[in-house]
């Protein structure tokens, strides 16, 4: 079991729907009119809401910010390859899809799923070790968008090549190629490959790219960090998209 | 006196001559190799370098990443509203500065002015308090581009409005106005005013600007947090000025 701390990552994964929920503890003396959206969620679910000393919930929780609630619920199911193929079938629109490889933090994972959300990707997709993250440092910067974004572990590179089968490109960043991210074709169904500070894109996913694209930044300032890039491709293919 | 943590804040610190140096303390048993440009960097510029024992500099860092380095420096120079005037007046191309209202952390400061050095800003502003924040903690996010990037203390909007009198328009991002970035001019001389996940901009603030603009996102979703709208807009300046 995992468990979510704060009213907002609560309601948020009980409007989602996607995990099962133990209990939802409340802290003793909490004003119940401040939770009343997530009260009724939960009723609504049958899902129990227990009063807990606050020291109990201090305790259980990883931050300080859980503001007097707490949860116990299953983790957050992942989305699989097959499901991810079945959910660009039924797209009425270009499938926008990121693939993340070497973060190394889950606050800054958790920033890109909130700026994916924001920026209209229909999912994320990252490396299976990954999921050593601690979830609630995950949930609380992605502001709800942890328990709506689908979520999909890459194995290996197959999971790729199905989608480039399926004519869905791959496109690479990386520094210092020719082609800008606003030359590049982000309209039509691309998956978004944005790697680690240190490492960048591995050879692996760089040899199967269909191009490579580039932030265009001032010479001689630090690189981007990966969620602040991964939101400025997002934000342009929104445009691209919108313009068309 | 404040302390750098790190090979890459104590370079940049001492390649950007805006601090005075106390002194360098680099762990027993370092290998001098790995710290070459920072020794050769210190020596040119007089600089003492010690050796000090690993507890003491564990002791003295805030975080576990100085990787056995750590200077004791005086603190960043803050750029007056003069200078700032007078760095614009000197701009050989459009003032681009970004001004930042109810930022609470300093990690995302540190990325906020990544970005900022990264995209071509000159300078960016923030408010009085804001100066609370632990230095160490703004800097390591920031890869350097604390110790570059012009940092302008806003005590009012007087100075604002000094900068408006030299035809540099103020724009302020908003949720759900009708002029989205791409449609603002952001070509010409600007600054960019963000405000807080929480409150948006102040009042204040809003009464001076000379318009509007949004980041379009999808209804629904999370708002983009401070760092992440405000890479975009400035990418999104960058790229008008890079196809005029």
């Amino acid at each position: 079991m995992e468990h979510l701390e704060g009213r907002q990552s609560i309601l948020a994964a009980l409007r989602a729907r996607q995990r099962r929920f133990e209990v939802i503890l409340l802290r003793q003396g909490a004003h119940e009119e401040k939770f009343a959206d997530v009260l009724a969620a939960a009723a609504e679910l049958g899902v129990p809401v227990r009063r807990a000393d606050g020291r109990e919930l201090d305790e259980m929780a990883h931050g300080a910010t859980h503001g007097g609630m707490l949860a116990v619920v299953s983790a957050k199911p992942r989305m699989s390859s097959g499901d991810l193929l079945h959910l660009i079938d039924k797209l009425r629109e270009p499938a926008l899809l990121l693939l993340l490889e070497g973060i190394e933090d889950a606050r800054n994972l958790g920033f890109t799923l909130r700026s994916a959300e924001a920026l209209g990707a229909h999912a994320v997709m990252i490396k299976k070790h990954l999921w050593d993250f601690d979830p609630v440092e995950i949930a609380r910067p992605a502001s709800g968008a942890y328990e709506r974004m689908p979520l999909v572990q890459i194995e290996d590179v197959g999971a790729l090549e199905q989608l480039r089968g399926r004519g869905v490109r791959l496109m690479g960043c990386l520094a210092g190629v020719r082609t800008s991210i606003y030359q590049a074709d982000l309209a039509s169904p691309v998956i978004i490959a944005i790697g680690g500070e240190k490492r960048g894109l591995s050879g692996a996913v760089r040899s199967i790219c269909d191009g490579f694209m580039t932030i265009p930044t001032q010479p001689g300032a630090a690189s981007l960090s990966l969620s602040h890039a991964a939101s400025i491709v997002m934000a342009e293919a929104r445009r691209q998209r919108e313009s068309k």
